[in-house]
């Protein structure tokens, strides 16, 4: 399934194994059955290379490889492997070099609101140790007791928050990276501040791996707040939504920590799969509102969205909502969101893309694809919700994947052609990993990629790391990028 | 001044400035007197070069830097010309590209709180222009009327809300700029969210025209809060003053906007040049803190500084405490921390520095300098504010500069030596310039450095960009390098 599995690969010497057993341990280097038989997470082929190293600290991952580079074999880093793009998918020839061994949160301080942690910890694992001082890293997602920090920072993860506190880009302050020459770079920063030449660490952030390996990085993080309070409202329009979210804003008491947007079609599907139902709340809405507030005191945060709510129905009469009364009414709410395994579980394997649209442009984008779709085959529908406050949706069709391959280009055509012209993005928080590289080639600017491929080229010319996931591997790179004349 | 000055240069040949004004329009290329007699900004030797070239539109910058390459002229790019680190230093046969015909703020959506602004518009222009509907770029410092939003992304401007949103960096979400061989990168998403591809923006941002010209910038703009209000504090230690913090983080109304610390013997000076006092506000304090609210309304701020200031005495029975009740006040408040010209109507050209401590290092960073400046001399002291939220102190001596180099080189040594292993940063928000290669040569991590030189030499081979700003020219950078085995 990788751009590379067609190629017949030299298996990995076992000199290599050996000399990677005296760098981590025997018991650390696993072959064979253990591996087979292991759970591959997201994607079938994360252990294809049939082969996982996990070394125990930055100096093992940079002996790792060294010594790989120099048998020349493949490295694919691997974190929580629920990564939904393929980014760390291996096959034989390659080794997975897994940072699960590396999972200590070194340092958490209440006074400068930072933490040191080493990139095979959970999210989770970080969100509840900074419970503890009544702080969170400020940004969220479903997989939380998954994603590992070291994966969140590869792909560049988004999530929930990201419309108020930004992508993992924005939350990381410091980090420390194994090159593909085995050198490890240390910008291990606790402030915000840094103006100390180039910031080399923003190449690795969202780089999957193919730059180098994220082992260590330092999170800024924000007060937890006091008492949160959820409602779901429904809501005439889209324009209607983004109104919404304009008031929640500009809050008296508190302040928004999420709007996530549910279109018709998806929270019929999860209402139903989860016999979920609320005699005010009819389903009928275009698309409901998924609204969550922070603050001091949780009576506050339920007069503010009383106030929101008369606000909001004020200018939109048809306008519905609930306000979460209990801790489990608040959880059956997010499950309407988090678990959107019900799509899978009606179309297995179905077709998902992840786009960023300016928020002006969603409504004429939703309009677009709705007619785009049923254009390539009557009745293809999309089930849409996402993140609203910041343009990111997400976009699952009713259908069994994966797609024809004639459609599947129809598809991508009607979803992506244009969206960059109108300042939106192809992958929004998913990454390119192996399975959007054509996508990317496709609709990027000519002159990024260039600079990609020579970015790429400079830090890592025998491309060791991670080869075939963000950038095609070296022999697919020249014809597709324009040459300029230099 | 500049590193390159002591070599004598080719003059820039009268081809290319005849080639120069066809592209831009002759009035566009300013030479002789007309440059002379300009103000060259915070820095006599911005305007050294003698020539003055000014595109309006990338396409024409694009031209510009092709013709340039050509005739191997090395191009200097300024913006608002008041950067303290002379990154816009300029010397005879380069040429000085000035952005200032490009300040068009052309976009500025309410409903995306996204603005897209060519690079020589003015933060305080756009600050005004966001203003009106009701939002602001997130970002403010005291050099808003002439600091460039293009000058702004490329030394990576930070000031007095980083703390709260970050800096400049953080406020990007999309960048056009144009590259040492003519072409343009176009990558002006307006969403928070993209992973298409590495986020080469970021080798933009903070390269201070080194890597490329940034000619179009897209920002994030927050809600202004309908109303402020501005306290001052004194406490008797960082501690206390840190501890304020984060007391002030939690507030039930409104948000904390500002946290600035002032030191005695700045204060003592700013206030006595500007004449304040105030009859419950002795000087005596070791540290004062000038906070800024901001909210929905200006009485619950008010109410919010009155239960802080409570919360802060209980615990430290000394502190003391006005909160501004008037609009004058307020700015009086300001103008003791902002106008620093203060320091160098006593001192001229002090000597200052911009360092990131982490909060919980301060106190011991803030003992170690005192210590170290008066074994230099014993009457050798620092005057002390910044942004304590975030860590960033700036430090002014109390001595005309420059300083003999000797102790110029041992004060260096006191402020920056174990800065970076500590967490901290040699240069905050200022740049490195070109004032400062030297101590980023001699602090920076090496991997680091090599690499930095590796993405300059991939980017602009020829050297044709900003030369001798950041890294130095590269004649000198072999030697300082330590070569890893390739």
């Amino acid at each position: 399934m990788t751009p590379d599995s067609a190629s017949p690969e030299k298996p990995v010497p076992d000199a290599l194994l050996d000399a990677l057993r005296m760098v981590v341990g025997g018991g650390n280097v696993r072959t064979g059955e253990v591996v087979t038989a292991a759970d591959p997470g997201w994607n079938p082929d994360n252990f294809g290379a049939g082969i996982v190293v996990a070394p125990g600290s930055t100096e093992e991952v940079a002996a790792v490889i060294r010594l790989c580079r120099d048998h020349q074999v493949p490295v694919v880093p691997q974190g929580g492997r629920t990564g939904l793009v393929g980014g760390s998918v291996s096959s034989p020839g390659q080794i997975v070099l897994s940072l699960a061994r590396m999972n200590t949160i070194e340092r958490l301080d209440p006074i400068e609101r930072v933490a040191v942690v080493q990139a095979g910890a959970t999210l989770e694992a970080l969100q509840m140790a900074a419970a503890e001082h009544r702080l969170e890293p400020g940004i969220d997602l479903p997989s939380r007791g998954s994603a590992t920090i070291g994966g969140m920072v590869s792909t560049n993860a988004g999530g929930i928050m990201a419309f108020r506190n930004g992508v993992m880009r924005h939350r990381v302050l410091g980090l420390e990276a194994v090159l593909a020459d085995g050198s490890i770079l240390s910008d291990l920063t606790r402030v915000v501040k840094t103006s100390a030449g180039y910031d080399l660490k923003h190449l690795f952030i969202g780089a999957e791996g193919t730059l180098g390996i994220v082992t260590r990085v330092v999170l800024k993080l924000d007060p937890l707040p006091r008492a949160t309070a959820t409602a779901l409202f429904g809501l005439p329009s889209v324009g209607a939504a983004l109104e919404t979210i304009r008031l929640a804003l500009d809050t008296e008491a508190g302040h928004l920590r999420a709007a996530e947007a549910l279109w018709q079609s998806y929270i019929r599907l999860a209402a139903s799969a989860h016999g979920w139902s609320e005699p005010d709340f009819p389903l009928d809405q275009p698309i409901c509102l998924l609204l969550s507030l922070g603050g001091a005191n949780e009576q506050a945060l339920h007069s503010e969205f009383e106030r929101l709510f008369a606000e909001v129905l004020d200018r939109f009469p048809e306008t519905t909502g609930i306000i979460a009364s209990s801790k489990q009414q608040e959880i059956d709410l997010w499950r309407l969101r988090e678990d959107t395994d019900v799509i899978y579980r009606t179309h297995p394997a179905s077709p998902s893309y992840d786009v960023s649209v300016p928020l002006s442009e969603i409504d004429a984008y939703v309009a677009h694809i709705l007619q785009g779709l049923s254009a390539i085959e009557p009745d293809l529908e999309p089930y849409l919700f996402g993140h609203l406050a910041d343009g990111n949706l997400h976009i699952a069709l009713n259908r069994r994947g994966p797609l024809p391959e004639r459609i599947a280009g129809a598809v991508e055509t009607v979803l992506y052609d244009g969206l960059r012209q109108r300042g939106g993005s192809f992958s929004a928080e998913h990454g390119v990993g192996s399975k959007r590289i054509h996508s990317l080639l496709t609709t990027a600017d000519p002159t990024k990629l260039e600079a990609m491929a020579r970015v790429k080229a400079t830090l890592d010319g025998q491309t060791i790391m991670n080869p075939g996931k963000v950038l095609p591997q070296k022999p697919q790179i020249q014809p597709r990028l324009r040459r300029r004349n230099a």
